[in-house]
């Protein structure tokens, strides 16, 4: 290896590139928000939607285009360092090459079209680049796709179990002579084949459930049981087989990657000591064989990049070893060091002379006071609660706002009182070392600044206070805010409950787990709302005489236009992202595969239902499995500690509460 | 022990007496389908029910008193059995005495007032005979209870969010300048503190989506956060961190009970061997030392009931012993036949003379035979649906079933024919050995007999033919009777696909396990409905002047009337059992709660919201973690072979396909 490769290598994943690399992603996905048809309207409800603001061709296709030559760069530079044998082998790479190549061609046609083109097949590649930049991005992938044939037949038996009972119902509700509930169901449900599958693949999400049974059921009890056992065995057994296929195959799955990580890390440290050693024993010949020397350790720890806490510590460890070499477990001791967390060390309180002003330390520094001051949030939050069950039913305009006004005002000089006291106890840089506290200060000042600025304009509060009536700003978005952020301050009693505590913790945890999780509900999402945009922009569209209230009154009982889901459409990338959430979340799905039935064609169906497939069954399936694992790690500890542990990097080892 | 302590053990335990018990706990149950109010109308829909049949007073009450009679008979048995010191500190034997105290003291009461008392509480304790008597339930609601602990902390945190989020969205949505949006998001869902509370439940059941936030986000997108967030938190993760608590504490939980079972039987076994080798080495000094003569053991099995197929095998091992003494070890051995699968021998084929019929024979018992079988099935299967799709479109009365009855004659001929000739070719027994055949057979045999009568009542098919508008007996209904029955021998393809098998295998096993998670279902049902029973009988009435069909296009879209949910009430019990489950579904359950908030008070909402955490929450999460064990217990196995070798009761080792 040359050092112009070193050094390319180097400057490759230096922090800076990998964050430029990290932002071009960041922006190219972003790009979806600002192209035609841009997303920047205050609302997507196609009734009141104003015309969307249109980027004149040329400004995001110019930022494009510098993203893909980031990438242009990226790619050049991995292949290079990889090397031309290891690059025709790796089929991530050569996959990054051909997008490249097919983005920047597209590229090219759209700007020769004058941005006129109808398809860009480019935007349906960019989440590649969001994927081939994350190894755990990658493994996730691989595991779910060794999963697929197995989902298959779950889901192939899920296909027969729907057909089987179609052909049941449809058998069942098609009488003539019959009495008048089966006619209705058979009008209402089951008309056709194609309606009768849609209606019991929607009953398979439980998306319709009282509903398809009604007309039936409500003339004889009996039809009750074929809806019944339908979803019993459907939704409970199939669907759950599914959950447990899924989860079989991430079982171990994070605990392999951690485990992997581990050796890795010990496998460079191994590597390093035989260089080191090497090199030491080359350049002086030493009397006591083999072995690190010290003093090259801590040039080469100089040199390099650490965090800045853990670096001081290990440079203090290895000056203890004095002149002595080093051996290979000492050495690798040394980098255990990476794993202990970090205890931050705290700034000295202040000291004071006064015994006044030490027991005054003393009693505001106590953990009682903490609590006094959780007591009082949740004081307040009662206070707001009450006002607001006594204000839900006077119209706004009758509301009084004195007793509430004076009260926040209080509450307010508390919380400031508290900042000051701490402050004073602890000194201002040990105030600030616990996040906590900062989290509290700056809503505190935020709180302070609005209720200073509120008192400016309206006056101090009195009887009959209504200062929305008076201001020419709108004091009860003022109010309305103080109010949230005293929410949000109640947030800070969760650390104070142990129960709470470790449950929070997990969660937190477990975010920081599933970023790969993330990063694919990102890709699929964006893929699906590209491809929804391309298929059914424009076609929902206000029916009537065009003016802005359609008379909603004429549409069905539960359909599209009676419930008012007109900002439920794919006309820009952001309403198509909360229109796919819809029905990720699947109830009511049915509305929108009627709607888009109705608006576009029958072939909508296979949009909406491979959606639901993708997001609702295997991604919700994906995350459960994953919470499912990291509990299951540790099967002997309190919940959350095992997680603790995980995310702290150690090998499971269960700390006892 | 004394001899009548034993034989009264023996007799308790008998197969009799355990089914009279099981027949008396499910005849107890089953009295709430009769009792005022009794379930016999043909359905639950408060505009069509005719009024129900009323029991006269002491009809019931007599099968009950002799079901409470059984009962007691049964826990004094019990009770001299495990003797006074056992029975004081057994709870459940303690609480059934109580329970069957109680119970008798209520049904005099009902009896002394003519069965015109207002509540009968015996009626909400008798699920509990069902839970007495099965040790594996009692074994679940064990492991139910010792987690509740740490489900209640995540309750008490889904709680926080519910609150906190409540907060929140009073304060964004009651704004009185802003837009017209908000102020119909808070007319609709945020009104007051209570409202507000319920729409957001609601929304932790995803069962009103996208219409909770319609109104505000038709608005404005930035609405739509608030939402998303609250799901994301709330259904997401605190919902699947419910189910993790569940499963952790369900791990290992089937295992250890099979575990325990065999490490029982082993003891068993032991015992045995302990005694017949004491009373052999007594009766004569034999000179081999300790063990059990065979002969001895010969004249056990003798009198001991056994299945009838493992007894020979059996017997048949312990004479090639001839008459050495057994050993501990072969003793334990010869018990280890129970756990081997008994494979039925099949009777042998006829034997026919000449070539021909031979060369038939082999034609016909070929497997190939069975798939052309199956692919006959799969065109009738077909044709059927072919019609119905084409059929779909046309009135009832238009159609024309000449193509369709020509079709279904011919199909049933050859149905006939085949089981015919595999007749001829197994042999009758041997036909009958399978039961897959006689699956088959029976259908067939049903078929042809209703065709047979079809055509004896309305002549052969001819162009044209309408069978319906001439007979006296519906032919439409037989005709869709033979249909449905195709339907169902198309079943018997599922075991000739080996995926489709194994799928299929594991949730017929997965039924055999679930019992006493059944058994638990049943018990909440019961109770729940009961309880249903008794607070809600009677408060669904349909408004208006009383006719028969309300206008429903007075009502809301969207309400319990516009839906028509009448036969969703607790009038009787099978109408309290079709609601409950409605109610654990989940989807529009919020119609329920804001219908019977206006029947019956605010309080009910209670009740649902109860039901709720029970079934959909505690029981589902159950069940899934029920199918996730047992997928969990063989990792490397293929799905569905762990299974098998779990239900047949061997210790795992995965059985390689």
């Amino acid at each position: 290896m040359d050092a112009r490769s070193m050094w390319l290598y180097r400057l490759y994943y230096s922090n800076t590139c990998q964050w430029t690399l990290s932002l071009t992603i960041f922006l190219i996905l972003l790009l979806a928000f600002v192209e035609t048809p841009s997303s920047l309207t205050s609302t997507a409800d196609v009734r009141f939607r104003s015309a969307p603001w249109d980027p004149p061709c040329g400004l995001t296709e110019s930022v494009e285009a510098l993203c893909l030559l980031v990438f242009v760069a990226d790619v050049s530079v991995k292949s290079y360092l990889v090397g031309w044998a290891q690059f025709r082998k790796n089929p991530w790479l050569l996959a990054y090459l051909a997008v490249l190549v097919v983005s920047l061609a597209d590229w090219i046609v759209s700007l020769s079209l004058v941005c006129q083109e109808p398809l860009r097949i480019r935007r349906l590649f960019r989440p590649f680049f969001l994927m081939q930049n994350s190894s755990m991005m990658k493994k996730t992938l691989k595991c779910i796709r060794s999963s697929l044939p197995e989902m298959a037949s779950v889901v192939l038996l899920l296909a027969l179990h729907l057909c089987v009972f179609t052909m049941l119902g449809m058998l069942l509700f098609t009488g003539e002579k019959q009495d008048d509930g089966q006619d209705r169901e058979r009008l209402t449900y089951f008309r056709n084949l194609p309606e009768a599958l849609t209606s019991l693949l929607v009953l398979l999400t439980t998306a319709n459930n009282p509903d398809v049974m009604t007309p039936a059921y409500s003339k004889n009890r009996a039809y009750a049981i074929f809806f019944i056992v339908f979803t019993l065995i459907g939704s409970l057994f199939l669907m759950n087989l599914l959950t447990a296929i899924i989860y079989n195959q991430f079982r171990g799955y994070l605990m392999k990657s951690f485990q992997t990580s581990l050796f890795r890390r010990r496998l460079g440290a191994r590597a390093a000591y035989e260089v080191l050693s090497s090199m030491s024993t080359r350049g002086e010949a030493h009397p006591r064989g083999v072995g690190v020397d010290p003093q090259d350790f801590l040039q080469v720890l100089q040199r390099v990049q650490l965090d800045s806490h853990q670096k001081p510590v290990i440079m203090e460890k290895v000056r203890s070893y004095g002149g002595d070499l080093l051996s290979a477990e000492e050495f690798q001791k040394l980098f255990n060091e990476f794993d202990k967390r970090v205890i931050k060390e705290r700034p000295p309180r202040p000291e004071y002379r006064s015994p006044f002003l030490r027991s005054a330390q003393f009693l505001f520094s106590h953990r009682y006071f903490d609590y006094l001051g959780n007591l009082i949030a949740l004081g307040n939050l009662v206070s707001i609660s009450v006002f607001l069950v006594f204000d839900a039913d006077v119209l706004p305009g009758d509301r009084d706002d004195f007793v509430l006004g004076i009260l926040n005002c209080v509450f307010i000089l508390y919380y400031v009182l508290e900042l000051l006291l701490k402050a004073f106890a602890l000194g201002l840089r040990g105030y600030l070392s616990y996040s906590s506290n900062v989290f509290d200060g700056l809503l505190t000042v935020v709180l302070l600044v609005l209720e200073i600025s509120t008192l400016a304009v309206y006056r101090f509060p009195h009887p009959g206070w209504k200062p929305e009536m008076l201001g020419l700003l709108s004091l009860w978005d003022m109010a309305r805010l103080v109010n949230m952020f005293i929410v949000f301050r109640f947030l800070r009693i969760i650390p104070s409950m142990k129960l709470m505590a470790l449950v929070a913790s997990t969660i937190l945890d477990l975010i920081k787990n599933m970023r790969a999780f993330g990063g694919i509900l990102v890709v699929v999402y964006y893929i699906f709302a590209i491809l929804g945009i391309s298929l059914f922009r424009g076609v929902v569209v206000v029916p009537g005489n065009g003016s802005l209230a359609p008379d909603n009154s004429s549409a069905p009982c539960g359909s599209f236009e009676q419930l008012e889901y007109w900002a439920n459409n794919f006309d820009d990338f952001a309403a198509a992202l909360i229109t796919l959430w819809n029905v990720m979340v699947v109830n009511n799905w049915q509305v929108f595969l009627d709607a888009y039935r109705r608006f576009s064609g029958p072939w909508s169906k296979m949009y909406f239902v491979l959606w639901w497939l993708v997001s609702s069954v295997i991604w919700v399936n994906l995350f459960l499995a994953l919470i499912l694992e990291v509990s299951a790690e540790a099967p002997s500890c309190p919940w959350g500690l095992a997680l603790l542990a995980l995310a702290a990097g150690s090998p499971l080892e269960c700390p006892r509460p």
